[in-house]
């Protein structure tokens, strides 16, 4: 009999295929069938409205630069931004487990009002259940959010052409494996990336050019670049030595036998631009105290038609293909 | 240690404090205070959009008369319709346990289809995570919804005042039964009640006087009779003949020691409306499939401000208090 396993919720090739074959064509309307981060509503007011949903299941609930509140504040808060939608409210649904404690509650709301100003996002409605002990793992948190489309915004993936840049604003890998380290109790200094995204991506905005964006969270770098190259049948190629990635994370994630493109990243965004911006863009990007690291990782090519190329740092070449199964497990 | 019980579930006394002590306070914002069902949000439309979110945890998934995807629809769906909202957009994000089997999420995301097109509203965007076996029971589902409020409608319960009549669509308490029937395995032919209310309610606001209105789920009407009395500071008086419940909910739920009136229901709606208007709702009220049991309940009164009395069958009185433990988990 067929069953859902882990690797169904890790973004991966078995999500796409889940998501494909029992809900897809059931729910099947135009704004669903895009798949982006956010829902682009129809609207009668001069702007248009996006709408995104997200479930956290992170385990520990606490983990070094975060915790499940301010997860799930930014994470659909940077769903909404990558879209060029400005946050402006959010929903907030908790699943409790019996005997939770009340401390705990206490910390995680407090937590929440925080990321929620810091993301200067308006918390308007919730709601509160709980199950039995044993039927959950201490809470689950759910948040939708809706933003306001940026007027005359293009973000058209249509339009990315031969010679695009790809630029990302900082390391990767961080987040999984900041979470991945608090649950098996490792001893490292990685912290979570976890930040709001609106202020830099505004301000990105602003310089024009852009074709896409997309914030690499469960499945990470690798997944996101799979989509575009898949979605707008186009080459990508990336240059191993261009991609920032933290000298912990590097060495933990190959003692730990990780790629970190494909670690879940919760502050990131990865953006592809017309080649003429990329200059601005970077130095744009680079006055952001969250861009500082922002770097151009890589370009879109001519060749290799939905498919995304490593050039390795010793000079070959591999492909880059979604993950099958699953890396990490609720990091988010 | 205080710890989360069964009971900060339940939409009683429990769940309202939790609300207060951990979350109003420090989420606090004018939209978020009004706690009502749906948020309504500040529009730069001509029209103002309403907002509202829930997570369902009902056990067991199927049952008489519907199952956690008609729910998870139609709860949202009514949530917003209470408001006077029409419903337009709905977001789905499940929460899977780790070998839950394929055909039984097959069915349930056949359900929702089917409930999403009954209640004509679009399923935009959605959001699938999978956590390990014995970290949830089955699935858990979080639906939110936004809906556009209808025109020059004005709903407040600023102007309740005496004489003032309430009515409801139908039978109460059929759909905790139901659940809870096939829960424990209890052999009644009890159906939930569960359906989408936004064309009675459209046809209802047609009518006018309408000054209030909402859906009487967790906790039942007794609950939503004593946020009334409470916010509004006025009292309210229900006669136990006139409410309507079928016999077999009557006969179980005494078998049961319950008290139908704190049984939730999950397609009726407490509508308090101008008493020059109740003759004429009550009319129009027939003429739709789902309000041909429609009754007055009972009316607002001078005396006993903040409280809800019965006046029961054998011409006796009794003080209806909100719910103070939990009376049945996880029915929604």
């Amino acid at each position: 009999m067929k069953r859902i396993l882990l690797s169904h919720g890790s973004g991966g090739k078995a999500t796409a295929s889940l998501i494909k074959d029992l809900m897809l064509e059931k729910f099947g309307n135009s704004i669903l069938n895009e798949l982006a981060d956010s829902a682009i509503l129809e609207s009668t007011g001069k702007q248009k409205l996006c709408f995104t949903t997200d479930s956290f299941v992170v385990n520990p609930l606490f983990f070094k630069g975060g915790d499940i509140a301010t997860l799930a504040v930014n994470g659909t808060v940077n769903d909404l931004a990558v879209m060029g939608a400005r946050p402006l409210y959010l929903s907030c649904s908790f699943i409790l487990e019996e005997g939770l404690e009340w401390n705990m509650l206490d910390r995680i709301t407090t937590s929440m009002a925080n990321a929620a100003r810091k993301a200067k996002i308006q918390i308007v409605t919730g709601d509160t259940k709980v199950v039995e002990k044993g039927n959950a793992d201490k809470m689950y948190i759910n948040t939708s959010g809706i933003g306001l489309l940026q007027k005359g915004l293009i973000i058209s993936k249509e339009v990315i052409k031969e010679g695009d840049k790809i630029i990302i604003n900082g390391e990767i890998g961080a987040h999984g494996l900041a979470v991945m380290s608090k649950r098996e109790n490792f001893k490292t200094n990685i912290k979570s990336d976890c930040a709001p995204l609106w202020d830099i991506i505004n301000n990105m905005l602003s310089v024009g050019g852009v074709k896409f964006m997309r914030d690499p969270t469960r499945g990470g770098v690798a997944t996101v670049l799979c989509e575009i190259a898949e979605n707008s049948n186009i080459g990508i190629k990336i240059k191993e030595e261009s991609l920032p990635i933290h000298e912990n994370v590097l060495s933990f994630s190959e003692i730990l036998g990780l790629d970190p493109l494909y670690i879940a990243n919760e502050g990131k965004v990865i953006t592809v631009v017309d080649k003429d911006k990329a200059k601005p863009m970077l130095s744009n990007m680079k006055q952001n105290v969250l861009g500082k690291e922002s770097a151009v990782i890589g370009e879109i090519t001519k060749g290799n038609k939905g498919k995304v190329l490593l050039e390795t740092v010793i000079g070959g070449e591999r492909i880059i293909d979604r993950l099958t199964g699953d890396q990490l497990p609720r990091i988010c």
